[in-house]
């Protein structure tokens, strides 16, 4: 994709897509090893006895995947100074080779008042079930961006 | 560590402490190569040009690799039923061979009014740097938890 120039090219509702994931069994088995060791990400057996009856990928797989395709695409890599805030929410489990898709929203810009050549823009990230359109996990984050 | 039996052991203001955390320039090149490819979490050369000036963590591993501490505990893990969403901040950057202490407070608990055997409990999950005490990540979580 493009790599952006400035925080100035972003118009609040301007949207980017980046392509959907899949994760097998063994990818949120493996990624809730190390990161998000519940029973529920870990075991299909005794997923079974959990609220979500089934074995779910960790919510942040789903976040810190999501934003490694949207960080990979290089649309904001020229610019970005990181960010200092990121909320997350997901209103439904994702399950195994469930395939979601990743957007961007922009939400909102705001050039620096100090003059500096920089900015923040409000990002709302989202991963959204292909198959039924349910939303499983949006994140709203605050990102430093060069104008 | 003693693993929690009900949400109503848990009372606003008690604080769990998991031990600390030390990410070196390979541990935190690893994580981003993966989930946030930004030049300043990848790179100690092209950091300097960056906002930091150096190479830093990637705030989605301070906070997957915290929570991993911190569901590895065990302590929360027989009573745990997930959670839907996680508000987290960065007051500050991490570099390598930086070490993180661990640490979770109980803000609020909630016994569920439709009578079920769960409840909400937000808790605070920190990660400080030890060195001078500075808060490098704040997240707010809320958790369903079984009574």
């Amino acid at each position: 994709m493009t790599p952006l120039t400035s925080l100035d090219e972003l118009t609040p509702g301007q949207v980017f897509e980046f392509g959907t994931l899949c994760f097998t069994e063994a990818d949120i088995i493996a990624f809730a090893s190390l990161y998000d060791p519940q029973r529920f990400h870990l075991d299909a057996v005794a997923a079974k006895e959990s609220m979500f009856g089934e074995l779910i990928a960790s919510g942040l797989h789903t976040l810190s995947a999501s934003f490694g395709r949207i960080m990979g695409s290089g649309v904001f890599g020229t610019i970005s100074e990181g960010g200092n805030r990121i909320d997350t929410c997901w209103p439904a489990p994702l399950r195994p080779n469930e395939t979601i898709a990743i957007r961007t929203e922009v939400l909102e810009t705001k050039p620096s008042r100090s003059g500096r050549p920089l900015g923040v823009a409000i990002l709302r990230h989202t991963a959204t079930r292909v198959a039924d359109g349910v939303v499983v996990m949006e994140a709203t984050g605050t990102h430093f961006l060069r104008r």
